[in-house]
């Protein structure tokens, strides 16, 4: 089956996802501090052989502002740590690639690169799930709110005769455990494949930073509010269905690729790959977005997903109705416990 | 002055490069030939310091397709020349770096990668007068039918009071000497920016290889068939002026920013440079194309200068008289003497 490719709206108009990831700006600035503090603690410079470049890439990288912000930030923290080593001198010239799918707005993303940015730009087509690079040639990678999406549907969800098709719901939280499970088997397979080519691409000491929207321990995936959130799209598909707007069939079919793993499980992924250190895993605590603020960051990402599925009609429409969801419910959800976003800082190790 | 950075016209329709590209394809084709031998007699590869990736990059790239028959090649003769010297073991990864201008339709480009590519291919954003890549980090660069762009219309040309003003005329092989000066001498510093950047970016030992339609020794600047088209085009915009389509002010201000070098002056320009080795330097002699053909050849990279200049209402009228234009006097030129394009291929000296 061919991958799924959707990107992000481009462009910059209302509803593009540059001026509607703030949201994501947030995981972003706080995952910045603990990149800091793992170049400044763990990043070995000594362990990389002599070259001219650092090379750095942030994947899944969608148009910006967000990558910009990451990659500068990554890029300076390089710089302090040569020059408070003493090694000013022998400072490289840095070479950023920002990696997106061949359908992301690679256009919109290289005319808005910061202009007086101190690196070399390119960008790279391409699932991440996949080799982009040579081997050993990355030192730095960088993936924020990518790594959850899924790179297929498990075509069991599609299957009326399966015990995890998935009749009523665009996602699992809620359905039945065959449906989690089938959610949870693609996310590890695509993690596996995800962690599989970094392996060969990052240089032995190089390092990878992933930022995920993630389920607590112990926190059931129905109270993550991203999945709160992804259940009360699903619920308004059905009122619009009611009212003969779309089919239930369309709902049965349309599954939301996305999967929000316990940090538990992100560990265990982790550790069967094996090429890896866990540096840093920490917990990020995220800001209760307002509903309309909210409304419009879930449109920016879920917007082609669901035009391409159920088609540009009903857009305006779905998302005004999530919106009043959104107010009648945000109320009663508790953002310290279920916005949680989950940073793990990596090393490459030298086997 | 800001960089001119003028895309041809993107994506895939009637008058997109993409489609219209045939002429320069020809000069790739006679190229390929006179690159494979420069790779199998003249590359070192033991000049190289070991690594797992060859890094290529074609400059000045637009959207394809001549631009993957051009990296495919270069791969293949690499990759040939590794097994026949018995280092199919040590055959590295490659790397392709695709450059335009930022406002390039890359989107375009990454969308028909040929699916098939043994390369990672990434995209780089910006003018090849300036530095793109890291220090010593490119193995074989390739440039093709872009290095006679100029980066910017000298200002004489555009000055009432200087012997350079090119009143009447959008070129230089038919205007006063002072004309074609200040086009030279922007050719010259154009060409020094370019070739300072490269000298920093490709290992020693490293190649590129340039195609630039130019000008014979010997040949008058205005018997060569690229400079012969823009000037019917000048004349096109007169009898559109004489019609008062156009205003004759909008003819003084405008001037094609191109410059076709006679191969002497290729010649001392490396020279002066001093970081490359001449290994070949070849005449390319270039089919003669039908008008209808070069009519829409010609509309595929002038359109969008055009179109910014003059506005876009009356490019259907300019290329339709440009056409007619064509076939009256495509009866009386030598394509033998007058088209013709230069191959160079240079090595980086180790210096």
């Amino acid at each position: 089956m061919a991958e799924l490719a959707i990107p992000m709206i481009g462009g910059s108009g209302l509803h593009s996802y540059s001026r509607n990831s703030t949201f994501q700006r947030k995981g972003v600035e706080l995952a910045t501090e603990l990149i800091n503090k793992g170049i400044a603690e763990k990043l070995d410079l000594s362990k990389f052989p002599s070259s001219n470049a650092f090379r750095v890439a942030d994947l899944g990288c969608s148009v910006g502002p967000n990558t910009f912000l990451a990659v500068q930030n990554i890029v300076d923290s390089v710089e302090l740590k040569y020059k408070s080593q003493g090694l000013a001198d022998l400072l490289p010239e840095f070479q950023v690639f920002f990696n997106d799918h061949a359908s992301n707005d690679f256009n919109q993303l290289f005319t808005t690169l910061p202009p007086e940015r101190r690196y070399y730009a390119t960008g790279v087509p391409g699932s991440f799930h996949d080799r982009l690079f040579p081997a050993s040639s990355l030192h730095f990678v960088h993936s924020s709110f990518a790594a959850q999406w899924l790179s297929i549907i498990p075509k069991e969800l599609l299957d009326k005769t399966s015990p995890a098709w998935n009749k009523g719901r665009i996602h699992y939280p809620n359905s039945a455990i065959e449906v989690r499970k089938s959610y949870e088997a693609q996310f590890y397979k695509d993690m596996q494949r995800f962690l599989h080519a970094r392996a060969h691409e990052i240089l032995h000491g190089g390092m990878m930073a992933l930022v995920l929207p993630a389920c607590p321990n112990g926190t059931p995936h129905s109270r993550v509010l991203l999945n709160k959130t992804t259940e009360l799209l699903g619920l308004c598909l059905l009122d619009m269905a009611k009212r003969g707007i779309i089919s239930e069939e369309k709902i049965d079919s349309f599954n939301h690729p996305q999967y929000n793993a316990t940090f538990e499980q992100v560990e265990e992924i982790m550790d069967r790959n094996g090429c890896f250190s866990i540096e840093i895993m920490e917990a990020l605590p995220l800001e209760k977005p307002s509903p309309m603020a909210f409304s419009s960051v879930l449109r920016a990402f879920l917007e082609p997903l669901i035009e391409k599925h159920f088609g540009p009609e009903i857009l305006d429409e779905l998302f005004d109705l999530l919106c009043k969801r959104f107010e009648d419910s945000f109320s009663i959800i508790d953002p310290e416990e279920t916005n949680v976003s989950l940073f793990v800082l990596l090393q490459r190790k030298a086997i």
